[in-house]
């Protein structure tokens, strides 16, 4: 049993093995989104906030935090952007950049304990943003990949992902602030996308004992009814133990299937959340969902 | 690698291990549906013949044809049901009745080989229909529970099924023709019976080497937004192990959540039948689904 604690200066957020699921929402990031990116570096950062308390509101226990756009100056752009949303809401929130500066000025800011996304296996990232994170006494997403790309074998990047956990603790990192991304490849190329990741996230679970995360929309990437893909990847990697994801809560079809995840997984304790959450809603269908319910259990009774 | 294969006159389902997860349609069935019940017994068949062509219009790979119908000759219902569905469609079917002599008659107008719904493991039952599964050649689902009731006690389910198991093979009935069925509790209810019934289905597959079937919409009884909980449990339960389930084609939801976890499991090649079912269908949100699949990706591309 593994607990990940993020924390901001006036919440906590756990991410773990017995706990109900971690929606880290992905929306405050200006790549492919030309009018934020724009607005951003004019100075106007009014979006930033609508889209923070849009994806709280929705159900995002933290917010991924990005302001990677090029020839901007990145470190105060999201520096800037961290200030504001902590200012808006409390949820934790992870730092995102792939550049080193950023990651330092975002942590510099930061009120809390962050979840800085993040460092793979590449020795330069690892010497450089590991240092980081134990200078801010941080957690941070580890991605399975290093300088000989994301390898299609699971093992590989099973292997990568040890490497990192064991050089983060050579920084003494311990493992449980280790979130590792076992990279999930888009299952319209890969036909065995999703059951080498169930395998890989059932092995970081059980044998490295790491929480995990992912970016989970790239699963569907080129297919149709991409949410369809989405909510049946993020159900069954709950099955197999996946513990957070970074994604868009303002998709319906993502807090219904994570939170309906819960409920099958027995973390949604009385089923309390699923029942707070949806017991207001009409009931689908003419013939009304609870007659359907007496039916089916009476059916059930008589043949037993 | 289990295969129970299932046939109408003209066509064959296979239900297995590696195979597209098998739908059987629920709703030829009247228990607690009083019209249909009051037209049956009139003569009127009008609605099973229209139930079973929208259900399979719908997805369903099978048909389950149920006449209990308190006080009604239901053998005969039963017979006649079985005959106008085959001479409507051609898909395979699953005779369901708690009545040895309407299982008998069921059996003796099928054409093919058909699933005997249901055998359990109190002792009258395995005695009455073993020989008749066998004497018609027929495939059977096995409900795991016996004269004590239903065990909270997964491994006393497991147990169940396994003696069902052995005392088919007395009776010259080959394991693959044997699809248990775990029993799936409603969760509202027991807060660990999804965890339960995810590790039956695992053992089960893995001990027994047998397929597995379910009642999927029990699992739901008592709560809101159930189409939500029956897609997180088919989604999951498929990432488990399980191969088919008695459910109702016509909620959208079932088809989603089941095609999806096939595309998961590679068991949709190309992804073929999920781009074909679902590449009419206009994107949904207005910034559309393709521009924010090229943003992840893009995103994590950085990352790495």
């Amino acid at each position: 049993m593994t607990d990940t604690v993020i924390s901001s200066a006036k919440r906590e957020v756990v991410i773990g093995f017995d706990r109900p699921f971690v929606i880290i929402g992905e929306r405050i990031n200006p790549t492919g989104r030309k009018i934020l990116a724009a607005e951003m570096v004019a100075g106007d950062f009014s979006r930033v906030s609508a889209d923070a308390l849009a994806q709280v509101e929705a159900g995002a226990h933290m917010l991924d935090v990005n302001a990677g756009i090029p020839l901007a100056d990145e470190p105060a752009l999201l520096a800037r952007a961290i200030e504001l949303v902590q200012s808006v809401t409390d949820v934790p929130l992870s730092i995102d950049s792939s550049i080193v500066a950023a990651l330092e000025a975002g942590l510099a800011v930061y009120k809390g304990k962050a979840l800085v996304n993040s460092v793979t296996g590449e020795e330069d990232r690892l010497e450089t943003v590991l240092p980081l994170v134990k200078k801010y006494g941080a957690a941070v997403v580890a991605i399975s990949n290093d300088e000989t790309g994301i390898s299609q074998d699971p093992d590989v990047r099973f292997a990568v992902a040890k490497k990192i956990v064991e050089r983060a603790a050579d920084y003494g990192i311990p493992a449980c602030d280790i979130v590792v991304d076992p990279l999930v490849m888009p299952i319209g190329a890969i036909n065995q996308a999703g059951v080498q990741v169930m395998a890989l996230v059932h092995r970081l679970r059980t044998e490295l004992k790491v929480n995990t995360t992912c970016g989970a929309s790239n699963v569907s990437f080129g297919l149709p009814e991409r949410n369809g893909i989405n909510a049946a990847f993020l159900t069954m990697a709950i099955g197999a133990g996946m513990t957070s994801a970074i994604t868009n809560p303002l998709h319906e079809e993502v807090i219904r299937a994570t939170m309906g995840a819960d409920v099958m997984m027995g973390h949604d304790p009385d089923c309390a959340r699923w029942i707070r959450k949806f017991r207001a809603e009409p009931p689908v269908g003419a013939d009304g969902e609870a007659g359907r319910g007496r039916r089916e259990v009476g059916r059930r009774r008589r043949a037993a």
